[in-house]
């Protein structure tokens, strides 16, 4: 909330509408229908997809208005979406006010860079905090992104980004020296390597307060495989007393408001599938420098599906992290890895989850792949943070997996955050066979995510894909590549004919 | 409707969904509410803000989602906006299908142009189709604008988007070797000269098939002005009609389909306040290509708060504006005029009316500014088009409008139009007064306009400001400046306020 939207306070409100809650979910971006015909859209001339302020008591906020011809809001009414009504702290019948909003200052400067400008720090602390505000429609977001990226931001406004961004929300703090992290750029379904990770460091006494997202587009998030093995959903003074204790945590970054500006940036990136550099750094960095971490790894799997394409890119991108990290006393390191198809057998909360355990306990039928990930980036934090000699990092890592100290401190972690949980299991299961035999020499990541979706994942937490077939193996006309999981008969058959529709998401070649 | 959208036709539909016009207007963006507990929501896993595909019978739109809660749309039903029903083409209870839409192809040439390369004419097409087509959401539209800013567009895309935007829609032809047309570029509130322009060509046996918009922010469009003088909703056969009896009309341009990504992109620059020399171009000459027209006179007001700001500037756009007329085989000419002040007595539809009748019939109280730049406009163009010689425009267009041929020329064809009308008059009216003595020395245009949109124009025709005080004028403490007309006390009142709060709108210092 920005001074300026406190100035009309104290007037008498000319027309007084109505507050309703429409129950309609749209994400960051507050909504307001009005009627047509209501005094107030006659007499401020307001159109759709105008920008208003509403007032209510203290709040104010800009939504986004849309003009009802019918019914279903009447012309003394405000119907507000889920997130308009939160952030006014509205209760039904509440009086609000609908009035033109202050001009958007800001926006002359996403408008100067346009033109050619670049933008210094109190420029960018201006744009951020008004995104924040929730005062930028997605029209004024996306053209920010934009222009961002069309004339890319140089070093020093990759860091006046971050440091806005960081300043945009709050900060967690550690009283320690070194706090590692971690963080995958790019999804690679079933590379759920963050507990594991978490796991070894803490038990090797370093401390890795881990927060985590829940899955937006994938399959699953770090947060909801979790969630599957302890409650996620910690307040900052709960973190603090989990870490205090464990020296670790995995937990859903949702209720810490760490880089807020982030997921609002994130969301219109993603609709526009557009990803520079200079964003990807400060989006990064602005989370973890918040969440007060000092070291951090990058997974960055590299693959010709993948966010990044190439051991190149993935260079030129370590270099400016690297030089942003630097500026807010972080060292970074990314380790690259192979991108080209799913990690682990299962892809979906409890599939993944069962993932994690198997590895951490040493199971026999433990996924390698999974396990050679997580001690590599294990392994690399180990040594950038000094807690291993240069090159012995992933043996320092073995050890504490294999003597069973990383499980022990899992437990304990989940213990710490609400206590353990067991993963929950499908009820509704089916074989995807091979029509053919032959190579297998490729697996489309994003078909055998969707294939999760469809069956149910996330949101079902059992459902998702056992995959039983890898690159390079051979596979048997008639024999499982894969089986589905779901929680519901529907969703097995929807997740069928998808499968039967898409069988070259397993490319098989003869031998 | 592109190709690729027809594909999923004649499949089974999984999950229909009971249609239900919920009466929103959200402009050109489509929009559809979903119940988050839907099962196509689940299975397809839908999220808010999402863009999905429609498919009703064999229509197909891309629109975009917001998941309701609550019981206003049902488990089985898809609520729509009003773009959205009419684009499918339904009726109440009609069943629909909600899927992923296919991948939007032509986002990855935007992205190619925020990457740094330009665009040929064949991916201005694609992206300008697709635009057209509905399945850019705001954010995507809002990306390429900006995109084209930020790297502005050369000679040879402004030349292709231009082309792209014509392609795009209807296209109206004239027979004629000479079609002669107009564009203001800026709103200056009260600068109505196109109806008094279009009679004096006409009567000179010039054609000028003029398409006019209603009012978008501005008290009143030419189309608004010219309705309450003759009906204006001709479709294309009335158009060629008039034209052909009387040589020229005017007439709301939203009856005929032309350059319609122009509407589409105007909306999101005008969000954005953005305004690119390359955009301005292909907007203007696009609508006027459509048209048919030959030669073209563009109107543009130079002042502080006018959109272009200097003469420099005014030659700039010139240049790029006759370059690309050119490869259409238009000529063009540039205007410059004052932007300082209102032109004319009257600000609202009606009011203005009153003034273009005055003009045009030699009234001894006519605003002689409104003449003056009527003529100066009709002057170039009768120059432009060789039919008056070199340095005689005026003068001839003068003569034609002293001697009664423009005025016998305008009741013909607002009779041909369908009937010339009487404007109407506001039954309520105030003063608003000078709170001190002294000289005019600043006129603020955007208050004067506010101040007639919130007595009620331009819905209420009658409604607006008539001013009495130009640039320099004394003003006397006292005696009125202007005069606020409305059509129902409320409105009067609400404009008065504003006035009283905003006294600056006249800026009166000591002589």
């Amino acid at each position: 909330m920005t001074q300026r939207h406190r100035k009309s306070h104290g007037r008498r409100i000319e027309h007084p509408l109505r507050a309703r809650k429409l129950g309609i979910d749209s994400h960051s971006e507050a909504l307001v229908f009005l009627h047509r015909d209501s005094a107030v859209c006659r007499s401020e001339g307001f159109s759709a997809h105008n920008r208003i302020l509403l007032c209510a008591g203290d709040r104010r906020i800009v939504a986004t208005l849309y003009q009802v011809t019918d019914s279903i809001i009447g012309r003394n009414e405000a119907g507000l979406s889920d997130v308009a009504w939160e952030r006014l702290g509205l209760s039904d019948g509440d009086e609000i006010e609908a009035v033109h909003p202050p001009p958007l200052d800001s926006l002359s400067l996403v408008r100067s860079r346009i033109y050619g400008n670049a933008l210094d720090k109190q420029a960018f602390r201006e744009i951020i905090g008004d995104i924040v505000a929730g005062d930028y429609s997605d029209i004024h977001i996306a053209s920010f992104v934009t222009a961002c990226a069309t004339k890319p931001l140089d070093a020093a406004e990759v860091l006046s980004l971050t440091e806005a961004m960081v300043e945009s929300g709050d900060r967690l703090s550690w009283n320690k020296d070194i706090v590692v992290d971690k963080h995958s750029v790019g999804g690679l379904p079933g590379n759920r390597t963050t507990p594991i990770v978490v796991a070894i460091m803490a038990s090797l006494g370093l401390t890795m307060p881990k927060t985590s997202s829940r899955a937006i587009t994938s399959p699953a998030g770090t947060a909801d495989t979790m969630e599957t093995l302890a409650p996620v959903d910690l307040d900052p003074e709960e973190i603090h007393r989990v870490v205090e204790q464990e020296g670790g945590c995995v937990v859903w970054g949702g209720a810490v408001n760490l880089s807020p500006a982030d997921d609002i940036l994130i969301r219109v990136e993603r609709a526009l599938d557009l990803d520079s550099e200079g964003q990807l750094i400060a989006s990064v960095l602005s989370k973890k420098a918040a969440a007060g971490a000092t070291h951090l790894v990058l997974d960055m799997p590299v693959g010709p599906t993948a966010k990044v394409r190439s051991t190149a890119a993935a260079m030129m991108l370590e270099k400016g992290l690297l030089a942003v990290a630097q500026s807010f006393g972080m060292r970074a390191v990314v380790v690259v890895s192979d991108g080209n198809q799913p990690v682990g057998h299962g892809i979906g909360p409890a599939l993944e989850a069962r993932d994690v355990l198997a590895v951490l306990n040493n199971h026999a039928d433990a996924p390698t792949d999974l396990r050679d990930r997580a001690l590599k980036l294990a392994g690399a934090l180990l040594e950038l943070a000094n807690a291993a000699p240069e090159g012995h990092g992933i043996a320092v890592a073995r050890s504490a997996l294999q003597d069973g100290r990383a499980a022990r401190k899992f437990e304990a972690i989940c213990t710490a955050q609400g206590g353990r949980r067991t993963p929950p299991v499908s009820t509704h299961r089916r074989d995807i066979a091979a029509t053919r035999s032959g190579r297998i020499d490729a697996i489309d990541n994003r078909k055998i995510a969707k294939l999760a979706k469809l069956a149910g994942a996330p949101e079902a937490r059992a459902a998702g894909v056992e995959m039983h077939a890898r690159l390079g193996d051979v596979a048997t006309s008639g024999r499982a590549l894969c089986t589905v999981h779901a929680e519901t008969p529907g969703e097995l058959d929807y997740a069928l004919s998808y499968a039967a529709a898409n069988a070259d998401m397993f490319w098989i070649e003869d031998i």
